[in-house]
Parts: C-alpha cells; sequence; structure tokens
C-alpha cells in the first residue's frame, strides 16, 4: 500500500425529507447566492423546498449553468458575488451546477485572470463557502475537492483541485432522482462505474480492503442500476445508486493506490470538440483503454472477472481481462448506451487526429503509468 | 437505507517514515502535553522520533495510562492541563491512551463533576484540541469521536462521545506495529473484527454497498491476519491490518444501516469485573449473542456464510447462520485465542448473576431491537 493523507471536511446529510435541513447548515447572517441549471429544480419541486426552508435568509439567484459548465457563463455570476457581497453559494442540482459553483467560490477570490486557474493550475488561495443540494448521482462532486470546467471560445475542457472549494455540507435526497430522464440515470451510472474503474484498474500494490471495496461497489451499481430503470420510483434502489456515486469519487475507497484517469482525459477532450454526454465519452472509451493497455492492467482486470462476474479463477490472467472487457460493454449495452463514435455520427479518424493533437500541444502523456503518449492516444480512438 | 449524517473531521496521515510530519501539523505557538502508556514507546523507538520531531515545540508528558484507562488515573492529567495552560493534547501509543487523551481533552474544559460525562452522558460543550500517534489497530479511535473509560473504585467501563474530542489529524505509521506482542496483535484483529460485526450482524435494511464494504474488510481481515501471524515485519499485512481496523470503527462503512453493540456491552462488563483484555472478552461474548438472537440477525449471518465462507447460498438461511456462527469461533481459535470464560477461570454463574444485576440497575436493554434483557444477559453469560 502506497502511503497517502486523506480529510473529508464534507458533511454529507443523507435521506427522506433532508432539504429542509439546508435551513439549520447556513448561518442567518449570510447573502447567498443559489445557483441553478436549466431550470428542472422547477420542475421537480426543489427548488420550492429550497425557498421554504430558506424564507427567512437573503437569497439572490443565478440560473442557466450548462451541463459542462462554461466558463463565460460563470464569470458572469463571478460579477455578481463581487458586485452583491456574496458571502455564501448554494448549488442546487446536479455535478455541473455544482462543479460550476466550486469555480465560482474560487475565481471570486482569485488575483488575477481565473481561466489560469484551468489552464495553468494557478494556486488557490480562498474561496467563497459553498454547498449544495445535489440531484443527480453521477460526479461524487459532493464530497470532494475537484471540478471540471469548459470554455466555448477554445473547445477546452479541464479540471481544477482545491481544498478551499470541498463543500461545507451536501444534501442528498434519493427523491429528488425519481423525475430524471432515463439518459441522465444512464450517464450517472456509467460515471460512477468509470470514476471506479480509474482508480481500481491499474497495477497491483497490494491493497486488498480497497480492492474489496472498489468490486463491492461495482456489484452494488450493476445491481441496483437495474432496479431504478425497472422501477424508477423504487427508493432503496435509487438511494443505493445515489450513495454508489457519492463514494465512487471521494477518493475514500482508492486511499493508498494508483490511480489512471486517462479515460476521463480523452473522453473530456470528445465532449469538448463533439459535445458528447460526459458518460457517452467514458463508455466509447474505457474498453479500448482497457485493451491497449491490458498487460499493465492484467492482475486488476482479472481479479475483477472472478469477483465481479463470477468467472473461473484457475482460468489464464489473459483471458479473465478479456472476460471483464467484454462484460463491461455488455453492461454499458444493457443500459441502451451506445459504445462506438461511429454510432453519434463522429468520424473516428477526425477525432483521433484532432485530440492526439491537442495532446503532443500539452506534452501530455496519461495513464498510471504515464505511458499513453499522444501517438496511442490516437490507436485508442481510431478503435472507438 | 436509513437517513443518516456523517462528517469525518480527522486528518489522515497513513504510512512509512510518517511520525515526522507531526511537526507540521501542530502549530509553533502551542503547548502540547504528551500522553502516552506504559513505556512501549521508549522501548520501539517511537517516542525518540516524536521528540525530535517536536524539538522545536513545547512540549510536556504524562505517562503511565494504563490499558482500560482510568478515569483515577487521567484526572491527574487534568490537573496538569489546567496548571500549565496545556493548549494541545498529543496521544502516542494505543487506543487506550488515546480514549484516555480525549477523556482529559472534555474533562479539562468541564464544569462540573467530568464523571458524569460517562455516568450520566453529560454535555460536552468545548474540550483541549487533540490528535495522536496511533500504535496499535485496534480501537478505531484514531477516526472517531468515542472513548471508553473504566473507573477502578466502582468496576465501571463506559463510554462517551462528543464531536468536540474528533483528533485533529492521526499519524499511522505500519511500522510501529513490528514489535506488538502477539496478543496485543491478536487483540486488535479480534476488535476489529467484533466492531465490523456490531455494524453488520443485525436486521436487514437494504445496505448492499454497506454489506459489500463489510464483509469485504472481514475477508481482508482473516487473510492478511494470517500473514501478520506469520510474519510480524511484513509491511503490507501490517498496513492492511492496520486500514481495517481504522475503518472498522469511523462508522463510514456503515452509514445508513442498523448497529448492535450487545457484546461490546456485556465484554465492557467482563473487563470491568475480572480485568478480561477487551478483545478476549469479546471473543467469549460474540458468538453466543449471535447464537441467541439467530433469528433477528439470520438475514446477515446466512448472507456472510455465503460471502465471507464460501457457503452454499441454497442451503437453508438457518444452516447457513450457523456456519457463519461456526467458522467465527474457528476463525478466534485459529487466532489462538480462547473462547471461553471456564478458560479464564471464571464461574460463569457468578459473572452471569453480577452483571445481569448491574444491567437490571441501569434498566439497560441492549441490541438493535432493544430486545436483550437483562434476564437474557444472563442466560447469554450462562453459555459463554
Amino acid at each position: 500500500m502506497n502511503n497517502f493523507e486523506f480529510q473529508a471536511p464534507t458533511k454529507i446529510i443523507f435521506g427522506r425529507d433532508t432539504i429542509k435541513q439546508v435551513a439549520n447548515e447556513i448561518p442567518k447572517n449570510k447573502k447567498i447566492l443559489m445557483t441553478y441549471g436549466g431550470g428542472s429544480i422547477r420542475k421537480n419541486g426543489v427548488y420550492k423546498k429550497v425557498m421554504e426552508a430558506l424564507s427567512e435568509h437573503t437569497v439572490m439567484e443565478f440560473g442557466g449553468i450548462e451541463p459542462n459548465p462554461k466558463f463565460e457563463t460563470l464569470m458572469q455570476a463571478v460579477e455578481i458575488v463581487k458586485n452583491e457581497n456574496i458571502d455564501f453559494l448554494l448549488s442546487v442540482g446536479g455535478g455541473s451546477t455544482l462543479d460550476g459553483t466550486k469555480f465560482i467560490a474560487a475565481a471570486a477570490k482569485f488575483e488575477g485572470d481565473p481561466w489560469t486557474i484551468l489552464s495553468e493550475g494557478a494556486e488557490i488561495k480562498d474561496a467563497i463557502p459553498l454547498a449544495d443540494i445535489i440531484t443527480l448521482p453521477a460526479t461524487g462532486s459532493e464530497m470532494n475537492n475537484g471540478a471540471v470546467i469548459s470554455r466555448l471560445s477554445t473547445n477546452e475542457k479541464l479540471a481544477f483541485h482545491s481544498n478551499f472549494v470541498y463543500p461545507k455540507f451536501s444534501i442528498i435526497d434519493p427523491e429528488t432522482t425519481y423525475s430524471l430522464p432515463e439518459k441522465q440515470t444512464v450517464n450517472g451510472i456509467i460515471d460512477t462505474f468509470v470514476h471506479t474503474m480509474e482508480q481500481y484498474a491499474t497495477y497491483e500494490v497490494n491493497t486488498p480492503l480497497q480492492d474489496q471495496w472498489m468490486l463491492g461497489l461495482i456489484k452494488t451499481l450493476m445491481e441496483e442500476s437495474k432496479k431504478v430503470l425497472q422501477n424508477p420510483t423504487n427508493y432503496d434502489a435509487r438511494a443505493n445508486v445515489f450513495w454508489c456515486a457519492t463514494c465512487g469519487l471521494n477518493y475514500w475507497m482508492s486511499l493508498g493506490c494508483i490511480q489512471d484517469w486517462s479515460t476521463h482525459m480523452i473522453g473530456h477532450e470528445l465532449t469538448a470538440f463533439y459535445g458528447l454526454d460526459h458518460g457517452e465519452s467514458l463508455a466509447i472509451v474505457l474498453p479500448r483503454v482497457w485493451k491497449n493497455r491490458k498487460n499493465d492492467k492484467m492482475q486488476k482486470l482479472a481479479k475483477m472477472a472472478v469477483e465481479v462476474f463470477g468467472a473461473n479463477e484457475f482460468l489464464p490472467k489473459n483471458i479473465l481481462a478479456d472476460i471483464t472487457i467484454d462484460k463491461t460493454k455488455k453492461f454499458f449495452k444493457s443500459l441502451g448506451r451506445r459504445i462506438k463514435l461511429s454510432d453519434y455520427g463522429i468520424d473516428k479518424a477526425e477525432a483521433a487526429k484532432k485530440i492526439s493533437e491537442r495532446f503532443k500541444e500539452r506534452k501530455a502523456v496519461l495513464g498510471e503509468k504515464c505511458n499513453i503518449t499522444p501517438d496511442e492516444v490516437y490507436d485508442i480512438l481510431m478503435h472507438c
């Protein structure tokens, strides 16, 4: 096991009928900017619940944060925060709204051009305190210190991390997910699956507890996903999927492990250039990264075949790894997901060229061994 | 899944050669009282490492905190804290030293008789900040807000909880456990096993992720324990067992689940009256609590037989539950542990009478359904 440090400062409030607790968690003297997305919170009743709970607080609003939240949009909110002396941000919605809110929180206190937080990893020294009512199980952003932001003008999608943007609290009421469109539910399931695999499917450093936990999450996710798609108002199934999503990216499961994240890096570019949903891009890329890097990931993929897919442990590791790759594709397809670039009308030769060139410009090498070169990214995308 | 709230404020610093980091984690202007136990930290080199790291800090010492830390001893430390204006407590040693330090931290700021914190659950409103270098994988105290304290004069052993006594940080260097006597290693393994089972083996409320995690911990613990006993300086095995112990009682695994804790309540009384080690008492009590409450715990015990002990899932649940009880006893015995009261020269009729009468006085009913009456405690102990 590798050395690690860990702290999870976010308070989680999980369960039925918990939205009203927002009133007790934010001091009355705070001037709140409530951020949200395209307005689904007005249709599903969440907006009304939050506003009722905060009737004795001072609340301003900033709506319209997009999926893959845009720098340009978020900078409008930064202006409001500064002009109105906002001192608490409350994100109400999914992971995109929350990621955007984390950026607003950091950018409002940043001296210099906030884009450098993303483009150069400029250090964040302070942020407006923020919290969230999260309504989409997917990004795990509700219990971590990261965010991913896009820029329209340059087709870029970049991540940043800072302990200053940990949510103070996150309220998770699984009932808010009853009304999600099936496509978004599936995106969230795939996102959770791939988050877990970016932390699991690497090389072995003797972390049996962490492996049990990550594979246990995958088993649970696969079983509970089926129930959610069959019956979108099955409370326990919705709660179990949501808790998988939160735990899928609070880093708790994988402390002391090696991590990959190449699928995400390539997937982000597919979103930036072609507008694919995050969950769509991941389902396309993951199986081929595994195929290309099967030797590096052999032990872990083989273990997964036995533990998750019930394969015979005496089969050759090579065969077991193939079983995991194959069963993972089948799982994505069972969710109704298309998993080829051509399914989305994308010319793979063009995508491979554009994206590998961008990695070349950035001098980026990907994966847990930093051995996925831009040329290999080209090869991966040519097989997607 | 039940509703829950969770926050884990303790920063964990885990791995080889991490003790020196203590210097960066405590501000230089703090006046530290370093607490420890019977002096094993002088033999295993930990004392020297801590003192070297803190050479630029102001450090006083308070040694001699016993296993099952005593109220009488701890109150001496409280006097020192008050007289010397100590403003940071650093526990160096095992869970007993840390539990004792948590009590010192709370008692030093408590108005009134500090014993009422334990006897009456009197509210704690403040505490001296504390942290630890933990050297024994067992109690999980390094990442939770609880402590168990004993009183010599009345043969009592009682617990308290308060968010004010969460350690600010915990440093875990698995190499500090290389020199542990085998008896203490085994006590810690059993403590971790039973902590996990107090949270797992209850009734079903549809928490598949949590079940996977708790059973995954048990599988890992059983495999890694064997390696530790065969080779006490196997770093990875020591690291894996320690991480199991910490995760066994930070409540993370069992959020949204039902909890039991009757084995601990009865075990505490065996320690208070007869001086049994905590780990010894738990191994005696757990299997019989399960036997008595098999119907209540049937689903979970049966699931464990399949997932952990590889039993055939088509066997009747009743038989599967018996397999888990039997295999658990065998596991304890495989660690060299005796699991009957008579093995320790204790008259079970006397113990059953004394302890059941004490629960009668306290009007205590135990277990996840609060249905283990003092009369049933009598029956349980008569079969131990």
